[in-house]
């Protein structure tokens, strides 16, 4: 038995996220049944976590076991010849039988970006930035010191997948410039994240934004643990799992 | 009657083209559909020029007239809130009646999108760019030289639009850096471009920076004018027109 690490980038738009499911198209069904053909047989993939419906990846790690005989695949050039459009494995190795893509991951950095100007926002960009319209970014900074280091984000976390803990240690959110005018990204590392904790975080970050909420709030909101307090959910499509990093 | 100009953005993805068509879903016929609502009567729209299925427009240009009791509508906001997401009215100008979006261009510039790694193309762009692989870019510049100026561009026309003449002065093929690795960007400035002539300038210059056709190859097609005799027209795809220029 071998096992094969993958890192993947895909665009979310056309599939129903990462997870498995018995009818929809998911990103980890496709890779799959692209295995099951190279393998000739079933292969079950691991990913280092699930991105919702609509969220990208430009580094999803994932991994899967095969047979020794396959060891001398050249997963990448094979993968990318039967896999559709919207998802490529950039990248692979063979790794020891102790990786693992979601346990072992110590660490992941998601990527949204924001679209300023309404008025102005462009067709192209429309599957990957979320049209929030102006917003005073001091405001959002001030919110997002808040969230820096290790809290607990059952405020920030959607209902659905049982956890053991909500605590998680945020060591950065920061903004940086577009790909185009009127845009800017926020980037967010933690050692975690809750379901659809980095929508929840964005979109409380813009509602301070707006002048809707206080930095100080933020603070109660944390504190009081309560989702139904906290703001709406950002949209999935300006969001990007950009890199999950392990030890060594 | 008042003349208004509109300057749209379009991802061409999902339309038939610029052009009205009886059954499909084109960029004019949405447009024209919105001024409709708006105007209470059918306005008919004229372009800078047609653009193909799958091209993307930054800076198309059209005009429209309509009655004076519609001098007050603020016709981006109003437009925008119409349109399907895959168009934009940038921005918008009352203009004098013998304003014309077509006949009045003096100017036109397309870019086009090359990605030079197959292995690594991103999904996030594949509706951006095409994934001609690796090319020498020095044989590209220097078959670019070949079409600069004023040439009879016959062999790099596509049948289908009746013209005038075939004759037209290209003014600027240049390179740029992409917005991703592996990408570049090559920018084409002319008086006026025939059907499908930037997507077959470019089928040539990738067949050169292939080692394909020498650039000295390139001149004889030209002079020629021999489309059967050039190389293969490039995918629609990686074509954005950027941006029309008017006297004064």
């Amino acid at each position: 038995m071998i096992r094969i690490k993958l890192i993947l980038a895909y665009e979310g738009t056309d599939f129903s996220g990462w997870q498995i499911q018995l009818r929809d198209r998911t990103v980890q069904g496709e890779l799959e049944k692209c295995l099951e053909t190279i393998a000739g047989k079933p292969v079950r993939v691991h990913g280092s976590g699930r991105t919702d419906a609509g969220v990208h990846a430009l580094g999803q790690v994932v991994h899967f076991d095969c047979a020794d005989d396959r060891r001398n695949i050249p997963w990448q050039r094979a993968l990318n010849s039967l896999l559709p459009r919207d998802v490529r494995v950039v990248d692979w190795a063979e790794v020891p039988d102790d990786f693992h893509a979601r346990y072992g991951a110590v660490s992941k950095t998601y990527e949204y970006v924001l679209w300023h100007k309404q008025e102005f926002f462009l067709p192209h960009r429309r599957r990957f930035a979320w049209d929030c319209g102006p917003v005073e970014f001091s405001l959002m900074e001030e919110a997002a010191a808040v969230f820096i280091g290790e809290h607990d984000f059952a405020a920030f976390q959607n209902v659905g997948t049982p956890v053991s803990s909500t605590i998680r240690i945020i060591t950065e959110i920061s903004r940086h410039p577009g790909l185009a005018e009127h845009e800017t990204v926020w980037r967010f590392s933690a050692n975690g994240f809750l379901k659809q904790m980095v929508r929840n975080l964005m979109g409380c970050l813009v509602n301070c934004g707006r002048g809707k909420i206080r930095p100080e709030e933020v603070q109660t909101i944390l504190e009081n643990g309560d989702r139904s307090a906290a703001p709406a959910t950002a949209p999935p499509q300006g969001l990007t799992l950009m890199n999950v990093e392990y030890l060594s």
